[in-house]
């Protein structure tokens, strides 16, 4: 990109992007129409005629509040986790679920440490770029973020472990292991080995194990990290690790189950807590799920056409950025999971306002990072699974074209 | 009741219930079997084949987290509430929703007011006998409950108007307006009318005017009770009061719909909290709902048939106390409603644990008091509506045998 007819080509370029007066929306990631069609016969399955669950219960009825057998063992094999004890199938929301064990541990306290709410403060930790709804979530709490590097292996593991054993204010951590939202990085399995076998200096620290991705893979050989709930059995920190699983992306966004597995001990004083909170979850959403996702075969076949409809897309952005962008910026390419992150030359605000002039709404800047605030300006997450193809390469065009004139305009290049 | 023999017989068919080895659940306000049949077919029931709300939302996907206007409408409209800006569809239980603004009020504070959590104390009027879930939200938050007595015209006003406006740290009062749990009462429309026209000491005191009962009539005409939050717009209270419903003994309980009205305001300001707990709520259910129940006239018929289901249990049980207990307790008669309370002579809990010996186990003595607490000893909740007819009459004859027993033995005439 060296000449006044290339910039001038550019402008060109993106005055007839501005001319299609375009309302494209890539801001979250959601699953597109034709991946809902994949679970359309659950939505209306008939539910088993004496509606009794295996332990008698009557599905229908209150009771059960910690989860049909059935859902556990579904979810449970999906992470290779097989006993039921150390599994709770909740609502349809496993961030409401995350929200209520911080809530927890903030008003009573983990296993009768103490409350949270009473610590003159409380620190986490945040491999960057993340997901904004868990640093939404800590924010709440007034717990203190502290960005973490996330390599491509994983959370810097030297920073982690140096931090979390030498400050006992440190709570947690959040961790996408698999297909991390925006970067698409899976752990490395040194990296959950380590994650499992860390020396915390506050008791109550908990690994918080957002297993958001689990089967979301892409391509075949479905990747599997190492289970990290034994793992940490064996490094001695029984109680160190909660892992959260939903079917949102599996089944319906909204409409899913979720589930929470830890220790036998972190569940049942975690119950103290939901037993005040709630009166119990939708069973009968949760023998819909088992009698249509089955077991972990018939559960991974189903996620082979959601790859399906979704590789082509994946597969375009990463060919349009190729293209374009290769003087430009740099871009991951994960095999799995609903983004890719895009990272340019200190201009990641502007492309993204640029951007919305013309009709295309990236996520806000800074959203990937606690506060709101991505120092370096560089961060651009692409959530390329909700629109279709056509307007997904006309969103992409228009990134690129946007980045390619900030980036020179940022370069003192352009004005 | 005056002779050795009564007594005798009185032990006579004890022994009888003792040798019948029973095992009879009268615990909880569950719905039975019959009842759960009547919304069979909202189970399966096809979804629109668009899966397109009025809105435009995607039923399936992520979005619109406050709920679907349909359910908004259906809701509003069974308590003459028409503006759905005043309404948000949540999850499954209504008692979640009320952790949840509770939980919001002690982290974040009601509209900007000091956040509960940094109060030296919080305090709440209790009517007594309640709900002991209820009294389980406010103990878990740490805040001090003060019994206020209910009288079968609700709580008694002079009491919580003198309290509440006298008292800063007085933050709400728990209502169960009409069928109250476990008396039966309705509110008189002077109770409605005063509680919408509190002047609290405290800017941030709520009435949380759970409507739990709301069209669950057991005679017709079905009771209708003033809508309070016209009432209190009127009296210059457009915040002061939260009413919550569900439908969880409408159609099914845990896998219903659960819906919050309040002013404008409020409702934005509690936003700002859910938008971190959750994603959003189950759209579908709520769209089964609005295409089950369709409006109010429909839902009204279908309550008559619960109605039907129910009455013969509320009629057995006043029969069998109208005969056998006239002179050794009084009870409540409610025309819907879960719950008939009987009150007896200062052995409440002896009674209880005297059914259980025989197996026929009732809500635990204490239950319907904030911290667990019937200084009286007397308040015992009969909850007819899960029990067959004969397990029902079992269950009765059995309380009442203990009961005439016990109480001989409280005043000292039995041993």
């Amino acid at each position: 990109m060296k000449s006044e007819e290339t910039l001038f080509s550019l402008y060109e370029e993106e005055r007839k992007f501005r001319d299609l007066h375009l309302h494209l929306d890539m801001t979250r990631g959601k699953p597109c129409p034709e991946q809902l069609q994949l679970s359309e016969a659950m939505a209306s399955l008939p539910l088993p005629f004496d509606h009794k669950t295996e332990e008698g219960t009557d599905l229908r009825n209150y009771g059960n509040p910690y989860g049909l057998i059935e859902a556990k063992r579904l979810m449970g094999s999906l992470v290779h986790v097989t006993d039921t004890d150390r599994i709770f199938i909740l609502g349809n929301s496993s961030l409401e679920t995350m929200f209520s064990v911080i809530n927890h541990a903030y008003i009573r306290g983990f296993l009768g440490d103490k409350p949270w709410k009473d610590l003159p403060e409380a620190k986490w930790l945040c491999p960057v770029p993340g997901y904004d709804r868990h640093f939404g979530i800590t924010e709440y709490f007034g717990i203190k973020m502290i960005n973490v590097p996330l390599l491509p292996t994983g959370p810097d593991m030297d920073v982690v472990e140096h931090l979390v054993s030498s400050d006992p204010s440190i709570k947690g951590i959040w961790c996408v292991p698999k297909f991390s939202n925006p970067s698409g990085y899976v752990y490395s399995d040194e990296t959950v080995r380590r994650m499992a076998a860390l020396r915390p200096a506050a008791k109550d620290f908990r690994v918080f194990w957002d297993n958001a991705y689990f089967v979301h893979d892409l391509e075949e050989p479905f990747i599997e990290i190492p289970e990290i709930l034994s793992l940490a059995d064996q490094a001695g920190n029984p109680n160190m690790v909660i892992e959260f699983l939903s079917t949102s992306k599996i089944t319906f966004p909204g409409s899913g189950i979720s589930a929470i597995l830890s220790s036998k001990e972190n569940l049942e004083d975690f119950s103290s807590s939901i037993k005040i909170e709630t009166i119990g979850f939708d069973k009968m959403n949760q023998m819909r799920h088992v009698l249509f996702l089955k077991d972990r075969e018939h559960t991974l076949e189903h996620m082979r056409k959601h790859a399906e409809i979704l590789r082509p897309k994946f597969e375009l952005v990463a060919k349009i950025l190729r293209e374009s962008l290769a003087d430009f910026a740099s871009w991951t390419s994960p095999k799995g999971g609903y983004f890719v992150a895009l990272h340019v030359e200190g201009c990641a605000k502007e492309i993204i306002a640029h951007c919305r002039e013309l009709g295309v709404n990236f996520t806000k800047e800074g959203a990937a990072f606690p506060y709101g605030v991505d120092i370096e300006n560089s961060t651009i997450r692409i959530a390329p699974t909700l629109p279709s193809l056509d307007e997904l390469k006309t969103a992409m065009e228009v990134l690129c074209c946007v980045t390619k004139i900030e980036t020179l305009k940022h370069r003192g290049l352009a004005k």
